[in-house]
């Protein structure tokens, strides 16, 4: 008897790199057909939702089980593409772990850029965008989000500045003092596209800082009175962002 | 040549049980002392930071090294004991790794106590305090908290609500919709001691969820339009918490 593929979250939900029509078919890849054959154990005609980060989010149905693919038929478009708030985050690399967690946290935290930024005291050099894109792909997945945060290629802390659109703001979580509190200087600064940029564990050198604070576009901001690792410190700027100017409202 | 005691985030802090008050001596346990001694090589006149949830901070020089125990001086008070906003998380334990973090995160943070619920979804069903107390002390440690909250014992959803203090406002991370933002859901229900309620990786069930939102003391709030695992809406809570009605205005 065929069935709706259903994980803790509800219904099993896939991201494809594949148009997304009706009627059409599509082979999964390896890696999804073995979740479905022989985690989810599969059967032809159970469903499971699809989305592409374009073509909205759809439904359909298993048709052929093979040894190492799974084929699917589209069937109808269940709910509209839409995207996230124009919101970056750019981070200084941390040991692995948190990477990952992070990655994870920004993409169901509604970001829809992670850009590596490399600092003096960044630590971490080799950095596996292919994982932090797997990461972003499996909590795209389980948030319910029809896109993928695009992951960047690493650049420079100076380059990446050099480089800027001025109409992005970008903020800066000031450790060292006399910032505004982080949601009023949010709001304050108004709507548009916009970047949070955190530092690497050591923070940034006071160069970096005073080359931050001098930039048009940067909007520092003062997180409370406690010292918060860079993790906590990203998500918690997420938050007050989608609060104050996302899609929280 | 004595020395201040660095880590990456400066001087050394360490949490200690005993009371403090200057010229008194104090042993560290076995494994504070084995941190200073073979991790960071510390020698006779070296200075560290000191707290212990109730006297404030004290900078303390290293007195003796023996065996198994580093004896310190305390010298004076740096900074006068304060403490966090009264606010609790109460959430469903979830698998080792994310409480771990939840704990550490939660105590960056700046919650005033941990409280471990159960309920109908709730998988994990030992949980070890001494390791969830053991993170909140090394986040207070990092943090430069002057305390370090209380991680409670264990509680069923039903008891909890049973013997709530009405005065205390529990916000509900409600995902099945109505809910307010929950930013403005806080500012709406103004200042005195919170908590925050986080469900179990599969949520409440229906009959829980509804027994929540009879609560009068219950705030039920929405958390955008993505669904978030359970440690990134406790997170999110409380960051949000903190920028609306916390100290971080």
């Amino acid at each position: 008897m065929s069935q709706d593929l259903t994980e803790p979250g509800g219904l099993t939900r896939l991201f494809v790199e594949q148009a997304l029509t009706a009627g059409a078919e599509l082979v999964l890849d390896e890696d999804q057909s073995h979740f479905l054959a022989n985690v989810l154990r599969a059967k032809a005609g159970d469903a499971v939702r699809l989305f592409n980060g374009r073509d909205g989010e759809w439904r359909g149905t298993i048709s052929a089980l093979r040894k190492r693919a799974v084929l699917l038929q589209i069937e109808k478009q269940t709910t509209a593409q839409s995207g996230v708030p124009d919101l970056w985050l750019c981070l200084a690399p941390i040991k692995r772990t948190p990477l990952d967690y992070v990655t994870q946290k920004a993409t169901e935290l509604g970001v829809s850029r992670v850009q590596p930024v490399l600092t003096r005291r960044t630590i971490v050099e080799r950095i596996n965008l292919d994982r932090m894109r797997a990461n972003a792909v499996e909590a795209a997945e389980q948030s319910g989000r029809l896109t993928v945060p695009e992951i960047a290629e690493p650049v420079s802390l100076d380059k990446m500045l050099r480089d800027w659109q001025s109409d992005r703001r970008l903020v800066f979580c000031d450790e060292a003092g006399d910032a505004p509190p982080a949601a009023q200087a949010m709001r304050a600064s108004g709507r548009g596209p916009w970047a949070i940029v955190i530092g690497p564990e050591g923070g940034f050198t006071p160069e970096e800082r005073a080359g931050l604070r001098q930039q048009p576009f940067v909007v520092p901001v003062s997180l409370g009175p406690r010292i918060m690792r860079a993790d906590t410190a990203a998500l918690a700027a997420l938050a007050l962002w989608q609060s104050t100017l996302g899609d929280w409202g």
